[in-house]
């Protein structure tokens, strides 16, 4: 059974999953590289009874037979669905039982199809079983938040190369999103304008931080950019959530999705990368806290943050909370702009 | 230059620290593993030479030719000592000058030692020349906080394999340290007591997360550890400041840091790490701003983070500013507490 636990002297939350592991050399970071084989992979079609029973299943673009996309329950969840939320003080600490949701969506039925590859009809159906499961997933009212997330390559975390993403929904708003939905309500209180709406005319008039545009989305390198090439995109006009998004919506995102994962491979070679969705949190208010949901259409935009992993998380940023970037995003967004979609890596120019 | 840039949504400090890389593919993370050679390492006796002028040079214990321990600016400094700290409003957002230092500890003349393999007289020397590095940088007024850590291994950011730490000075105190510099002072108003001094008095008194403990220090696996294996070090009795430890104390240091770092080997086969210590910050009242200095004698505890790089920091982490963290505190305490520090890694029982 996993556990949330809070750190009252670094004011951190932890999921706990015990994977029950017997010896400590089992917990060594696989020294494997490269992608996973075929072979037993549990994503493949016709190996779908090695997963989890299904829970959404959406079909190729334009019909046709098979699955485009599948989304199963987390063999190894996080955490788990049964159960209620306890909430418990231990001496100096605090624990909340581990309830919440973990699914993987199993992006194509081709194994070695990455993201940046998929035609984008068969991307938006990716979308759309996002905006599925985050609707679905609001319905229960313990949980608080649907966290969408990517990781591609095992330097980003993926242990299986075969295209998925997966979503984790907690019972407790997470830090990283509390803090943008608060910093966005707070501006929006001050000044009756949402920030990031702020923050794409800023970019857009300034044009020094645009890595690419489209009618109805930008991609923007953030000014504070905490990696080389982190991108964050972003619908252009005020959107507040993902999962109202309509089918043309999710079209135009997979265009602008594609061709940035495409520029980003020309430039890095398909880089191990991180994404992560922001969109609003669950409706359910909770007693005594703050109720973002009341006015999370005029303050919030959703937005995905990208971060390509070429360079290391190491002491200095966990002992400080600070990354150090050596690429500013000026340089990065042009790189961006220039960059052929089609132009695979050029080492030896 | 380097910039130290603020970004008002996520609320996050980025230190943007320009390598002028021409292309693209030469911020890709080096595919390299294992140590680096000798051949052409910088840190060698002999080449004293290949670093700028050395900051500070401490002989072997017992006298002797040569050195033990030099400190030395780093030769590519994601901040820079020269200039004025300026500060300025950018639209959005705010950018203060990377004024700064930026320290190699060069921990031993022997390319291919490690830190679990110093003499205990070695390994107190290391911590010698941090307490002088940091009371030293302290004297300039620009800096607020002086942050020492180790990567030790590539998988931890390591560049070098030759054994060395560093310390970066910043003119801001760093977020993490703000944070628990503040939750301590708060338990300290309400309570009177230190918060960490009250979580060494639970921990030993619950005996359940206690990694190892010799007379003046103690070892524990947090309640809410990040990371497998995630461990504080911190002096048994109220210390506010490594900075006045004696050289009694950091001898006692270095024998529990050796003896837990021979345990790790010993159960994970010399895991790529990181460590930062954790102090009391520089003592120049900034005006407006909490003056942490003037209480921190009684409220703040310094202390050792240590994190074995045993899992990876993906799009979940990332996106939710929690982490994951498969091995329980109590599992880890428990392995730690019966390893046998000279027994090698035992893969096959």
């Amino acid at each position: 059974m996993s556990d949330l636990r809070y750190d009252p002297i670094t004011a951190r939350w932890v999921i706990i999953a015990p994977e029950r592991k017997l010896r400590p050399h089992e917990f060594l970071v696989p020294q494997s590289h490269g992608p996973s084989p075929i072979d037993g992979c549990p994503f493949e079609p016709g190996r779908e009874s090695m997963t989890p029973p299904e829970i959404l299943r959406l079909p190729p673009p334009g019909g046709g037979e098979g699955w485009q996309v599948r989304v199963v329950p987390n063999k190894f969840p996080a955490l788990r669905v049964e159960g209620e939320v306890a909430r418990e003080g231990l001496g100096l600490h605090d624990r909340v039982s581990g309830i919440g949701a973990h699914e993987v969506i199993i992006e194509s039925p081709r194994h070695d199809a990455v993201m940046a590859d998929l035609e984008p009809e068969e991307l938006a159906l990716v979308f759309a079983a996002w905006r599925h499961r985050i609707s679905d997933l609001r319905r229960d009212v313990r949980l608080r938040y649907v966290l969408v997330f990517k990781n591609e390559g095992r330097e980003a975390g993926a242990s299986l190369s075969h295209p998925h993403s997966q979503l984790i929904a907690t019972p407790i708003i997470p830090k990283a999103v509390v803090q943008e939905l608060s910093a966005a309500r707070q501006h929006f209180r001050a000044k009756e304008r949402c920030i990031f709406c702020d923050l794409i005319r800023q970019e857009l008039r300034l044009d020094e931080r645009v890595a690419l545009e489209t009618e109805h989305y930008v991609a923007l390198e953030p000014f504070a950019s905490a990696f080389p090439f982190e991108t964050w995109i972003l619908p252009r006009t005020h959107r507040h959530d993902l999962a109202t998004a309509s089918d043309g919506d999710l079209l135009a995102l997979a265009v602008m999705v594609r061709e940035l994962l495409q520029r980003l491979r020309s430039l890095l070679g398909d880089p191990p990368y991180n994404m992560v969705v922001h969109t609003a949190p669950s409706p359910h208010p909770r007693p005594g806290l703050p109720d973002y949901w009341s006015t999370i259409e005029h303050d919030f935009h959703w937005h995905i943050e990208l971060i390509p992993r070429v360079t290391r998380f190491a002491g200095f940023e966990w002992g400080s909370g600070y990354t150090i970037n050596p690429t500013p995003p000026e340089e990065a967004a042009r790189f961006l702009r220039e960059a052929d979609p089609d132009g695979g890596l050029h080492v030896h120019p």
